[in-house]
């Protein structure tokens, strides 16, 4: 692989994407087949904030290759209590493990992280950051029941503004001829900005719109996401919009035959149960092909690796001006940056400063 | 088996479970033999309430058969904690796992959970209602330190009232020739009419006595519980009776040279430490034959089994009259009764309901 | 062994952990060739105090030796918690299980589980009193990094009166030929009394210091702990003393150039983050030796042992003077002492008692 570890999916070339989306298809064919690829291997699962599910289908799919599992999930009863920097920590689990899948409520962990791993790190979220497995789950699901990248109408509904992986989807689709997007949500939780700016670099057409019914006939792809309800601007707004975003029959009628709706779970109540049972309902099978991406993913990663520490880069005396980056709480921590034009974007959270 | 699920003792046939005793007492013998026997398999223990003793005895079960484990004894770190619903949950970590060991503070939810498994369910426990793998224990360790199930005067002392292992465990023996039953307990601990009802039926005679001593003479099997000092009726009634329930060496003086004295553990007081070394006591024996038993129980079920969801049954517009049932927290389940007379039995929690 | 258990590393004579230790070695060499030396065990982890990362060490330990791990590390959710007794909860568990790894908050705890459990006990703390398998580790290093226990000077700074491992490791060391010791801590943080008896009766010359300054120059070994703020006598003393205990690349510049640096971990600023690159900061690779450790002592207990229950000892009907002794909080375990004189000696917590 281009790198050792996987922090953000641009870590992956398109090329290698596609080798493991193609993997986890030959995994879903044939898991028994894959026991023992891991087999002597340990996965450790580092969970600054805990998130069951997530942490279960890292666990699975490393005892599903024949691998072993150590880790937490309650930072609480760990050495960090103690005082312990995320350095340490590392330094010390890298010597138990062959690979490290890590959680962690401040942007840009992983990323920092990975400086002082000897082995892979997988960014399993970082602060509402990156997700990059959730992603590639996703890609793996559209490989599978859609056959293709190419020629889509995606849809994207719900809370677009704080979601990252649905930022994340965008750019990854973004990049395939023929495919538009279909951007459904209240005004006040919109796409930001700059993937807006990205859509229409790239060439694809998009439209927003902040009624689902309408956009149903259009989609190939219903990608559905949790709406909070304190994410709506008022208690007001929420009385008067609720069931606007909710997925139910009546909707589901109005789509296409071959529509396939997503959610990257857990889901409150913005699909109505009644929907589980209609053919084009892929979310459940959906944290299957997870399983199976991050089985290939891990697969990849622990036969790639040799236990070793990277030269530290040489960081500059700039401060990176987003206080939850993680170089606030972990001081030690080399400050690096790439140069765009008078920009400077940080290379662990991805805050843009101007020079 | 004639269920996938093992959600009460009555999923199994009198052939099943002797078939399971049996196979348990040839693991005892050559378990080593046995380790490999789930290999590749993964057991999910889903524990919705804490009970570490518990899910250690399946997980060690599991690896005993070279099985691997995963799952979660925290509510509050799950996507339950985000308000995912059972049927959610039961969907996605039946993708990930052979077999689920699920234990819930609400009544009938090892039920409403096997309508949405592609995998089989064990129950272990659901609010006080069911524990059938507790009875399976009980049952093997007869098996084994009686060499049968027939002609045996069984004692069961301290809260008859609340313990559903002792209903079960009554209602399984009832059923074979020659036993008689002594039900020892204060006059509110009792155990229900309807137990009473079913040993008259069965033709088993039994007695109640509010004294241990008394019976001591008289018994083949003394199965203890735990009777809490809350569950007295007042504090005058729990100071003027505890040492009554309390088993002790003079007890054990007065007993026949071949009772066994079991308990499910965790004891408090309830048995002396002295009677610990009298070789009448085998309820640390008891939770090994435990393992077995769930060993003997998880391979029968993954052996059986492929993965699928079965039809949802269909459900009728009646509210069990339970209010601690889980139909009333998981509102989107069919509600099923079956009709005895002029009166319907929840599915789910057993309640009867008066048409 | 000539114990089944290690309590205290004084239970295992000196043949068995320089074979331990050289175990250990050939483990670092060729730890792929040792997996499956415990397949099919299991290890026990009984955490009745929170400490990832020794749970961590001995779990990683088990599963590259191909062995599997139960346990808990939270004993509010344990039977504990419904007032089970240490003993019950041993008795059960060396039923599940082939090894037990116990840490637990009161002194004597684990050599009080040892006489009810029927399978090898291993103390991973207890309270601060005893912590063998760290000094293990230390001894693995040292035997690693300097290739001989004898004619070493070393150094041992910080928190040396309430630091078990140092009391430990100093007791270890003082046995070889030609070693002589530098103690730095404040006066209120010095060694205790009878530490410095046992090196002088051992005829090893040891001086006392306050400044580690002065004493780098001397050091083959320096052997750093964690000093926290709290521990100083005063807020005043604190302030006019930090950094005098703090290891930097100034102070490294005064010593020698085969020095080696050790510390238990965690570690909070005790050393400066700028030393980790100095080739002679050895205290990451100290946690790695300790995995070697615990790998090569799991095997040779596992291996000796076959699943019994050894003769109680009796005990004499005097209580330990020591209010933190576990006589105190499980009432039935009898009182045992070792006479010295006229002194007894607790067999739990090594508390002395004039008679």
């Amino acid at each position: 692989m281009q790198s050792r570890h996987l922090i953000d999916l641009s870590d992956l070339s398109v090329a290698e994407w596609e080798e493991i989306t193609s993997l986890a298809c030959d995994i879903r064919e044939n898991i028994d087949s894959y026991y023992g690829a891991c087999r002597g291997k340990i996965l450790a699962t580092l969970f600054y904030e805990p998130s069951t599910r997530t942490q279960m289908s890292f666990q699975t799919a490393m005892l599903r290759l024949g691998g072993r599992i150590i880790g937490f999930d309650n930072p609480a009863n760990s050495s960090v209590a103690k005082g312990e920097s995320l350095k340490d920590t590392i330094r010390v689990v890298s010597g138990y493990s062959d690979i490290i899948v890590m959680r962690h409520p401040v942007a840009g962990a992983a990323k920092a992280a990975s400086l002082y791993s000897r082995v892979p790190i997988i960014n399993a979220g970082d602060g509402g950051h990156l997700h990059p497995t959730q992603t590639l789950t996703d890609l793996v699901t559209l490989r599978h029941e859609k056959g293709t990248f190419s020629g889509l109408c995606i849809g994207l509904c719900g809370d677009l503004k704080n979601g990252r992986t649905v930022h994340s989807l965008i750019k990854a689709l973004a990049g395939f001829p023929g495919n538009s997007f279909v951007l459904v949500s209240t005004p006040y939780l919109q796409v930001p900005g700059y993937i807006k700016d990205f859509l229409s670099a790239a060439g694809a057409p998009w439209q927003e719109v902040d009624n689902l019914a309408d956009a149903m006939p259009l989609l190939d792809i219903l990608y559905m996401t949790r709406i909070q309800r304190e994410r709506f601007a008022s208690e007001e707004e929420y009385m008067s919009q609720r069931g606007v975003y909710v997925l139910d029959s009546a909707k589901m009628s109005m789509a296409k035959k071959d529509l396939i709706v997503l959610h990257p779970l857990p889901r409150v109540d913005e699909i109505s149960v009644d929907v589980d049972d209609d053919p084009r309902a892929k979310y459940f099978e959906q944290t299957e092909y997870g399983l199976y991406a991050r089985m290939a993913l891990i697969m990849k990663m622990v036969k790639a690796s040799d236990k070793q520490l990277c030269p530290l880069p040489t960081g500059v005396d700039i401060q990176c001006s987003n206080p939850n980056c993680i170089t606030y709480s972990e001081t030690y921590i080399p400050h690096i940056f790439r140069k765009k034009g008078d920009i400077l974007v940080c290379d662990y959270c991805e805050e843009r400063t101007l020079l």
